[in-house]
């Protein structure tokens, strides 16, 4: 079925409101990591369910041993299919705070844009639907398809408390395909479908060597130091051409295929661009992929955070009692954050050096994903971006993870997995300043409502 | 010329009374690395100034670039020898402060001990000095040799405005021998005199990846990450077999002879004492050394600290914008720092991998010392801590630097070095928990009284 022309116009009438909607919702700091912003989380949680409420979508707000999972569903319409939209409501930590030009939870509208943390992770894109929801009933007091609404509190740790959930109430939640906007468009105005995740295993090792900080002077020469005994770890983790050094690896990796390269190849990917993003001159990585590849559908390894021993300012002259790191890797079909998770705690205690403790603590994991291409919802997904982009769809694979999205093929056993981000690629997600277009996110709206009539019979 | 027996008692029925005086200097944080501590630096110089005029010693507060200067001295007696006194009334930084049992700047005794910043490191053991001085005066209402004193505030920054207040002041400072307490005995209950001393090169490492912190997810396997290059670079500083890597480091080290070794090898160094001090259950080092010659007589490199990215609870993840390293190496005659510092940067420029751009920083830096066993006044000095220890002094190398010890040799040619510790190894400077032993904060107030005769004709 085809959208109303009515409802893309009463979208772009309403667009104002709701970028100042947006704006309360980027107000609230809901942190998920930092158990000091535990309130605000759940306030953010409350956020969403009395929106939902009033768009007259019966809610609920749903416990869980972390963060609450906030649910909603339509009147059931038999006959119809079904969609589940799934979306996050709690955010990245806003450090380093320095480098903001308005503090991240402060939105900031300047140059056509929203800044804040969760501007297009997630909340900016997540809200999209609610605004397509509210615009279709609005003119039509009833919606083309069921819809259920699913979003969670804890998608930047790792989801811990959502398998359970879906678990408990799986007949509930059962649902013919899942839309998430959770990533971007493959550049700004080249709307994507992706169609490939990578997956995440992130750990944190802990070094102990001398009790207490002690003298550099007096006994530099005769104890280990945990801060050398990182370096060693941390430097044994890449081989000299760049490619990760744990054995075994790449074992698992399904290779890229032969049509896959070339359709990667295709895409008019801007280099340059990446380059001054970043602030470099060199984009170094795996020897024998292009950029494309190694960002999206190739495994990497990267120190996350490091620490240890004197930070101040000056000199002092210690050897440090404690160092460490948080490392994570990203995964590709078919490589398993178990497997890998085994691999690396042994390859750390293999390496560290007598004189020193060390101890590996898993803290995050998710799955790779590689979703068909080939239903009909995928079908739908590309007419609704169409619509609300004016673009048809390329399809791209993500470097990213969003664990979740393995979860709710495996246990609501679900096939159809419509990832559509509408933000675009320099965002910055996870970095100071994240922003996103406004004229995206009112793009978001538009191919939200058009993918509800795109699944209608 | 033998102490006076009156002067001692003097010493020991006082002895409460010095402890008291001792707190209230303790009680100011005259952290000089921290520019926030300005205030109270300057204050500790005044404490020191008001002491030295109620002694009834004409002295002076000079202001430098830096943290001020404080000097005294008795009036002149033409035909007696003159010995300078040094001390430091500056303090290192004392984090990490949830370590500490007691707070670093709320003195507090317990177990015989005095527990706070600068305890023996050096305001403890240089008022030592000022306490014999009073007892002197008390007794005899004169010195029985010249004294002149040298307080400095910027010994833990490395000293940087001394070598200029030297030159400016070489004449008034002239003296025949210089006494510096700020190291301790060889074991508790075994005085020492120190003829070696280790020098220093101290650096900080700063590397810069993209211009800000980014997704790894987005970016990962494309962009260089600054904290895996910094892992690398640290990494090669050492050699598997714990030597350093870096070219030419060992290049001008003199040997240690054959009677020095034997000398070092009848010392009974407590091997098991360390171990549980430091809480390993190894003393790694440099092959083919023993214990005493690689935290003594070796020159080593360690980290002093490291950090970068997300350092806090939980996940985080990015791939940082930046990282760095304090990194410090202690060196041994004839090394030379400013040779090492060459040396030093050269190599970690080299090993910077590409898309990452590197800057060092040299913060700090000290001269390696050995000074003659074969003079008058170190024989003075053994007679003098035989008087107040009761045990003749055992000769040692150290492992930390005084960096002013090899500026008053070369500025004020001073070869009468007497390096006097009267603390304990175990007290902990730089360490959370820094100590004096009150009986040997008394026994070095007692010495300081008998060097000054020890030393008189």
């Amino acid at each position: 079925m085809m959208i109303p022309q009515e409802i893309l116009e009463k979208i772009d009438k309403n667009r104002q409101r709701y970028v100042e909607e947006l704006l309360g919702f980027l107000r609230i700091p809901s942190v998920s990591t930092y158990t000091r912003h535990a309130q605000d989380v759940r306030k953010a949680a409350e956020w969403v369910l009395h929106h939902l409420k009033r768009l007259g979508l019966p809610a609920q707000l749903h416990e869980t041993g972390g963060h609450p999972v906030v649910t909603a569903r339509s009147p059931f319409q038999p006959d119809l299919p079904t969609l589940l939209i799934y979306g996050h409501y709690d955010v990245q930590p806003p450090e380093p705070m320095e480098e903001w030009i308005t503090p991240p939870f402060s939105p900031s509208i300047r140059d056509g844009c929203v800044y804040a943390r969760g501007a297009t992770d997630d909340k900016g894109q997540f809200f999209t639907y609610l605004k397509a929801i509210e615009a279709v009933l609005a003119v039509t007091s009833r919606l083309p398809i069921n819809v259920k609404v699913l979003v969670e509190g804890e998608e930047e740790i790792g989801s811990p408390n959502l398998e359970g959930f879906l678990k408990r109430h799986r007949t509930d939640l059962k649902a013919d395909a899942v839309a998430v906007s959770d990533g971007s468009q493959f550049s700004r105005g080249v709307p994507a479908i992706t169609y490939g995740l990578r997956g995440l295993s992130y750990f944190q090792i802990d070094l102990q060597g001398p009790r207490i900080d002690v003298h550099s002077g007096s006994f530099g020469g005769v104890t280990a130091n945990p801060a050398q005994a990182l370096a060693q770890v941390l430097a044994q983790m890449k081989n000299p051409d760049g490619t990760v050094a744990i054995p075994g690896f790449y074992e698992s990796v399904v290779p890229l295929e032969a049509w896959e390269r070339q359709e990667l190849a295709a895409l008019s990917f801007d280099e340059g661009g990446l380059k001054a993003y970043l602030g470099v001159d060199e984009l170094p990585g795996e020897p024998g992929y292009t950029v494309l590849e190694r960002k999206s559908a190739r495994p990497t390894l990267d120190v996350n955070g490091i620490w240890g021993g004197f930070q101040g300012e000056g000199a002092k002259t210690i050897i440090p009692a404690k160092a460490g790191a948080k490392v994570s890797m990203r995964l590709v079909p078919n490589q398993s954050p178990s497997v890998i998770s085994a691999l690396f705690k042994q390859y750390v205690e293999s390496l560290t050096p007598p004189g020193v403790r060390v101890t590996v603590t898993e803290l995050h994991r998710a799955e790779p994903v590689l979703v068909s291409r080939d239903c009909t919802g995928i079908r739908a997904a590309a007419r609704a971006i169409e619509i609300g982009f004016g673009k048809t769809p390329v399809f791209i694979r993500e470097g990213g993870s969003i664990p979740i999205v393995n979860v709710l093929k495996e246990v609501l056993e679900i096939d159809s997995i419509l990832l559509m981000g509408w933000g675009s690629p320099d965002d910055g997600p996870h970095s100071p300043n994240e922003r996103l277009f406004l004229e995206d996110f009112h793009r978001g709206v538009r191919s939200a409502a058009a993918l509800l009539y795109a699944l209608a019979p």
